[in-house]
């Protein structure tokens, strides 16, 4: 099986398919494959050139990763979602050998990484000069290769890809930053661990003509409401035709097919829009930031 | 008084700026200040470096702008809303005097700006390599100062500042897009031209320990709802405390003070929520969009 990620190896995308892969049987023999942006991982799904691919689509910190959003709001209309993990964002300080932290006089990382390690920088690197790279594992391979001291933010991963030596591990100043992946497939594929995978989650997706006019957004949510379904997050996105029209994207607790309170609440939100579309049903990840 | 916007000179926002200040009582005489980044634009009002700043806000393609958003909400919690602009989002093709558009071999501008021109640039320039830049102002005085024959997609404002000549005008692939702007200050300051201004409108924050339990927000909304009160636009930024936890950001028709239903609507927000802040109350923009 083909598995898509962004890439270049060695990103978080690539350690959160290797930490999940598994859980949402699929095996340790399947073909990992790099691609260069977000969407083109979605599109990849959508075109049947990966069975599967795993995305960001959530930070604690940073909030929605708007270029999966609307690569699956507006160019991958049949491609869903049908699993999640959540990781805790690690950061190691990464060198080639030789190179200790006292040394460097370059840090390079993803411009979000050496944000969200400013204050590590500050105390115990204020010689070096941070510079921005494209990823974090581009960063790692650039410092391992480099002829002048340098070092780079990301993952143990890369380290071991590229021939780096972690110096120091979790330098980032929010230990409880958090990234949300969702697993993709081109078809709404089951968990095949059922029932036993845990908290059942839906995402669905809704737009109408009524946005913008009083009451419109709460009748279409108080159709969750009123049955009692635990809505866990909301998310507008532009419709793109013009300022003030948004498609919304909800996650649901429960299944939105069949039975069951949140597939009434689905078939009863239809007749408020124009368009609903059920992104996808999957187990919810457990919480590792509770 | 000293005006901040998104520098260096030439940018969308001092556009905004010199197309808006005199409909929000701010005279031809004010001294326009150039900052780095949209947070150091909110943080100078915040610290009265600046009486007025202007910062785009949200665009109808690419959504809301969350780097001014989470520096309202998180780091500068007594600046205001005191008016709002659109702007039609209008790219000019930009080089310097002799160069024409045959000639370019090199096509400048800020990644958004070479991806919302992509099609023109893939018609008009294919033999030109497409390179970013850190703002569109900055790409058009690289590229009138260049050696190579290049140009750049910016304003007619930064073509005039560095010494350019506008090739071509209008060369946006979606002439629909629009930026909306939000004029800042450090006190909630009323509009000059009062009830003449236009429909006035609110923008409201809150958040609540309820968010993730069935209702809690439907019920937050009804609130406005049930009065009759229009929601014309609803962001949720990240609480900055795990996943999960969110800050919800709503525009809402009508003036969140005094009389009437939206500060009806405001007041019976509060026992929902652990903390609402009305972030300001200004003369809706006339909507070029629609």
């Amino acid at each position: 099986m083909r598995v898509g990620y962004l890439g270049p190896p060695g990103t978080f995308s690539e350690e959160a398919l290797l930490a999940s892969a598994a859980g949402i049987g699929i095996g340790e023999d399947c073909e990992r494959v790099a691609l260069p942006t977000i969407r083109s991982v979605v599109l990849a799904v959508a075109d049947g050139d990966v069975e599967r691919a795993i995305v960001p689509i959530e930070n604690s910190l940073e909030g929605s990763v708007n270029e999966a959003l609307d690569a699956l709001l507006h160019d991958a209309p049949a491609v869903h979602i049908v699993g999640e993990t959540v990781l805790p964002v690690r950061y190691a300080l990464i060198a080639r050998e030789g190179v200790e932290v006292k040394d460097a006089r370059l840090v390079l990382s993803h411009p979000q990484a050496l944000a969200q390690c400013a204050r590590f920088i500050r105390q115990s690197l204020p010689e070096a000069e941070a510079r921005a790279a494209t990823s974090t594992a581009e960063a790692v391979r650039t410092a391992v290769t480099s002829d002048e001291p340098a070092c780079a933010l990301g993952t143990p991963l890369a380290a071991s890809l590229y021939g780096g030596r972690v110096l120091m591990q979790g330098v980032e100043d929010d230990h409880a930053n958090m990234t949300r992946f969702a697993w993709l497939a081109a078809d709404d594929v089951e968990d095949p661990r059922g029932d036993e995978a845990g908290a059942w989650k839906s995402s669905v997706v809704f737009s109408g003509e009524g946005d913008g006019t009083p009451g419109w957004l709460v009748a279409c949510l108080s159709e969750f409401a009123s049955r009692g379904v635990n809505l866990t997050r909301i998310e507008s996105r532009p419709a793109k035709r013009r300022l003030g029209h948004y498609i919304f994207l909800i996650d649901v607790a429960g299944r939105a097919i069949g039975e069951g309170s949140a597939a009434e609440a689905v078939r009863a939100l239809e007749p408020h829009c124009g368009a609903v579309r059920v992104l996808g049903i999957y187990a919810a990840a457990g919480a590792p930031s509770d």
